[in-house]
């Protein structure tokens, strides 16, 4: 499925959403009261995936009812042979060659929705969200600052990817404002033991990662093995993981962050499949293997990873009319990849149900440029981002909107995930 | 609504079950395919709330319907009004002077069902779960087994009750064989930086724990105010946080526990209600007000929790026929109420909603008799609990199932939470 492919759809060279993307997602439209329900995207338009259903366009080759719910679970629990078909049906459809679509024009009336017409909404009905902390660079950074170069990162680091269970109930759709947290900071910065003052949180921060969807679950008890992770991800999207670094500093020891990443983590509407995915594997930046070797339960003979490329943006009044780039990075950059995360969050037993997401954690490369959050990039604070004259950032202000954008680049087309965005509004203390 | 109120339904008196308890909970029938739906239970029976409703004997106080679900989140969902409403009309039907239901033979049939004859489900789709560490004994006794004495409280716990993220997917109902867990445990259990194996877990805990069901929720960004708390609270079950010590130590720098707690969780089938523990409402063992007096928006009026007996024992072969009991403890051992437990959840805005499951923490007291994990009770494996003639036990083995209970002593009556069991299967190694 390479750049040759045609839709009778027009999309622009630049577009995310070609035909050799097809995204899925869940969207209600803005002027009719019809329930929320599954969709695909290509160009400027949402298909509507119920509606394909309805007019019986599957043909019956899987069970395409799962398209008029309010969210993907079904579907995404339906497994790689009913994804692929759904896919091919759904590129034959749209293909330039393919008369049924692009000839009926009551048809396409029900089928084509301009996106501008549509609302988003989350994509799935997530059971749990786990975020894992498995970019090298990213890991080492933020070691290096708390804990000094020589300690940056964890014993069990090199081992295993890390990670640990985040809030399901606070992950919202991709333009949801952000309201400012408050909670408990050190009253002095260097000294926990000083005690605590309550307050607005003052370092709030974004993280830009990619969150991965589950598909297929595991039994309770039965790990899933790194050779059959592939099979159980359905596909991406991007993810910003709201971090308040003051309140995560008073209250991270010993069981890790709590509030401090609790009252947020957004997720841009459409998942990009595997399948899209698949001509962009490429290795990771730490090379052909892991090293050193981990366990045989992490040990994946393809060990590889997407190219996608990743850019944050920050959109304000004082910025000006253009939103400011504050780093271009790429999923290249992780050192665990998903199925080793996928592998290792169920060693335990631990179970997974479709729809349950996995954030990457921040995703940062070598140069300076390249680094996933603003506490990497003005390093603590002690390096502002010069914007313009009397101008600059060290962490997110009230009223900023955080814009995160990526896509793999094809010859010729992007498959892409649009954008995943939003704004901070004041706290609002007690 | 004290100890002398009876029923037409005779309840003995060590019963955990008479009308001053009627919990809430989730069943089916073992020899029929009707579907799971929701009960509470008095004595020996389960009542049969569906068919309360089909026989219209809620008579439109509320909606009813919800308890025709196979879970309790609506109901939870509606509030203390209807939870008191419903309460009431209970305690009025199954009256020993009210004559609708203990008059009429054929409603009875349908309505009051033997326990023997029901399988009880977990009682609410659980959409986030949060573990605490609430108890200050515990907290310490943890501390100064891995840090020493002078440091064994981390900075933060004497200001707020720390807390992280658990795992939803993974809370099991009563009953329920858990599998021992697989995974990453130190090769040298002083150092972590040589590195670890893979393996079975070979120091399984159990942790002594009291579970809260969120009743109504909070909108995002909209803190839950500690005036306010005690009406977000539905009601309480008996809970086991399983845990790896192993696992554990290694995994959790700088995140927190993630594996060693992701396998297992499992909590007691009945929904208590805070209106039946209203008249067991006792001082924390830590006395009148936490000290230091916390910040504002942790600060309660009425600092109190609930007089609640509790039990843990262990039933293997080769100690025999009766279950072995390891400790004895009590709700009281907290230091950070249930109330103060969900203001600190939302101090950031993080979103409640209704069935969301929020565990106390290990609680243990002071005497050494009531510390509620194998790894206090035994010291870290040094002081083993000697049971008879060549049987001990430092942590939990194969085989054995744990057994937790619990209870409030009124004066003739109990109003308990039945029991909460679980037995180990032997690992299975990839």
């Amino acid at each position: 499925m390479g750049g040759d492919m045609e839709s009778f759809v027009e999309v622009d060279a630049a577009s995310h959403f070609p035909v050799q993307n097809l995204p899925y997602g869940v969207f209600s439209s803005k002027n009719a009261d019809a329930k929320a329900r599954v969709g695909t995207r290509i160009g400027d338009f949402v298909v509507d995936l119920a509606a394909l259903h309805e007019a019986g366009l599957f043909e019956d080759a899987f069970d395409s009812s799962c398209f008029t719910h309010d969210c993907l679970n079904a579907f995404m629990g339906m497994g790689r042979s009913v994804w692929t078909q759904a896919r091919k049906r759904l590129q034959q459809l749209l293909s330039k060659d393919e008369p049924k679509l692009r000839d009926d024009a009551d048809l396409r009336a029900r089928v084509l929705i301009p996106v501008s017409d549509v609302e988003m909404q989350l994509p799935a009905k997530i059971g749990d969200y786990t975020d894992f902390y498995a970019s090298r660079q990213h890991a080492t950074n933020v070691g290096t600052m708390f804990r000094g170069k020589e300690n940056a990162l964890p014993a069990a680091w090199m081992h295993m990817p890390i990670g640990y269970h985040g809030r399901a109930s606070t992950v919202v759709k991709s333009g949801t404002a952000v309201r400012r947290p408050c909670g408990q900071v050190q009253k002095d910065p260097a000294d926990p033991k000083q005690g605590s003052v309550y307050g607005a949180c003052k370092l709030l921060d974004f993280e830009l990662e990619m969150g991965v969807f589950v598909g297929p679950g595991n039994k309770l008890g039965s790990p899933i093995k790194i050779e059959d992770a592939e099979d159980h991800i359905f596909g991406f999207v991007l993810l910003n993981d709201w971090s308040a670094r003051d309140i995560q500093k008073f209250e991270y020891v010993p069981l890790g962050p709590f509030g401090a990443k609790n009252f947020a983590s957004s997720i841009s509407p459409w998942v990009v499949t595997t399948d899209a995915l698949k001509p962009f594997t490429a290795k990771t930046s730490a090379g052909e293997q892991n090293d050193p070797e981990p366990l045989p339960y992490l040990r994946e003979p393809g060990y590889s990873t997407y190219d996608i490329r990743l850019e944050v943006a920050i959109q304000a009044e004082d910025i000006g009319p253009e939103p400011f780039r504050v780093c271009e990075s790429n999923y290249r950059h992780m050192y665990w990849t998903h199925r080793q995360q996928l592998a290792h969050h169920t060693v335990t037993g631990c179970e997974m149900r479709p729809g349950d997401l996995l954030g990457s954690g921040t995703i940062s490369g070598d140069e300076e440029g390249s680094f996933g959050s603003m506490l990497e990039i003005c390093w603590k604070g002690t390096k502002p981002i010069q914007i313009k004259d009397g101008v600059e950032r060290k962490f997110i202000k009230d009223d900023d909107t955080v814009i995160m954008t990526g896509w793999c680049e094809g010859e010729g087309y992007r498959v892409g995930f649009g954008e995943c965005t939003g704004k901070i509004l004041p706290a609002q203390p007690q």
